[in-house]
């Protein structure tokens, strides 16, 4: 594992707890993380952003801003298609 | 369909125009819809969201408020489980 500092996970096909780990891996030294995500893994960024907010709960670390969005993409046949993606913002708990 | 008016349509496992189509018609006479949706459905929610903001651009509906949560459910071996929840607002554009 890189231990280069990004402000954003992206969600792809790992368990999520590895997920869950390079979240709170960059929430050590920054003071707030980007967790995004596409498509069909768009229910696992929630997963991941919900596992760490209750499990730090009010001493931890909060539920930031949330956007969804869509983007283009081209598939193999050469047609656009458009899919659904989120990013969730998980911050340092300021209470 | 029920004519009932709603303010909450609920995703589930239809195919995704159906609930396109629910939304729209409470939008009809509603100010806001809240789309709702768990666990596996998640990024389905999104999907409807971004269709009715994007087909009706500017003239049209906007996302407004998103919030991510977690409920328990009780599975058939008595055990409980958490399940991520999602709910979207969609709102008439007032610009």
């Amino acid at each position: 594992m890189s231990t280069e500092q990004r402000d954003t996970v992206f969600i792809g096909k790992k368990p999520i707890m590895a997920y869950v780990t390079s979240t709170l891996i960059q929430l050590a030294n920054l003071p707030s993380v980007n967790i995004k995500a596409r498509g069909m893994s768009i229910g696992r960024a929630v997963d991941v952003a919900q596992i760490i907010s209750r499990k730090t709960e009010n001493s931890g670390y909060m539920i930031g801003n949330i956007s969804i969005g869509s983007e283009s993409l081209e598939s193999q046949d050469g047609k656009t298609r458009n899919v659904s993606t989120i990013e969730i913002e998980v911050k340092r708990n300021t209470q």
